[in-house]
């Protein structure tokens, strides 16, 4: 087992069998989906996730990547040997959030005063990323 | 300013204008939408939430519901004096995250394997909720 569940990451079932509960353990948390937000973006590298204006610590950075790696919902390749870099990637399952993050960004605007127009964001976004 | 934002409640953005981050700043851990999903399946009481599955930790359902109520997602009545009960009631803002719950469930069941299908969970919510 290693701290992110089991190590197949076939189930991630901890506190219940509802699937809101389920989802709740992997990306429940403030920074997860941004990071979600951020690959839908185009953004790939490290460096880049860094640039958001939530300014996400390093160590959450470094967690949340191996969480939704462990998690098949990114995936990682090197683009550089020294240093060794990675770029980062949503995979199919990473890409199926899509939905909840548009449900979101509509939710947030229409309560939130103040919050950046979601059309404004998803004209930043490659609509073949999110097919 | 209270222990949860702004004493109006009006705005909610802590860490940047875009609606993903805020709406985190409010319902972004593992327990405030399993009480958003409690509440639309019927649940009103204290001791209710506290029957979920989950077994939501006491100071949590009390910060959690205090949250919501700041937030405006919930309402609370007395329904009883001695000792003092609440009922616990999804606002018109709290019943407006339907459509996230909804896809967290979906890909809850897509991706998750184990998890109760949304469509039971679905039966015991009364509409006349969530319309």
């Amino acid at each position: 087992m290693s701290k992110h569940g089991s190590s197949s990451g076939n189930s991630s079932c901890q506190r219940s069998i509802c699937p809101v509960a389920c989802t709740l353990d992997i990306v429940g948390d403030k920074w997860t989906l941004l990071l979600v937000r951020d690959l839908f973006m185009g953004k790939v590298t490290y460096s880049e996730f860094q640039q958001s204006p939530e300014n996400i610590p390093t160590n959450l950075l470094a967690d949340r990547l191996k969480r939704l790696e462990h998690y098949g919902m990114i995936s990682r390749s090197k683009y550089q040997e020294r240093p060794v870099r990675y770029n980062y990637r949503l995979t199919e399952k990473g890409k199926a959030l899509w939905p909840v993050m548009k449900e979101i960004m509509h939710w947030g605007n229409q309560y939130i005063p103040g919050t950046l127009d979601a059309r404004e964001i998803l004209q930043n976004i490659n609509t073949a990323k999110v097919e």
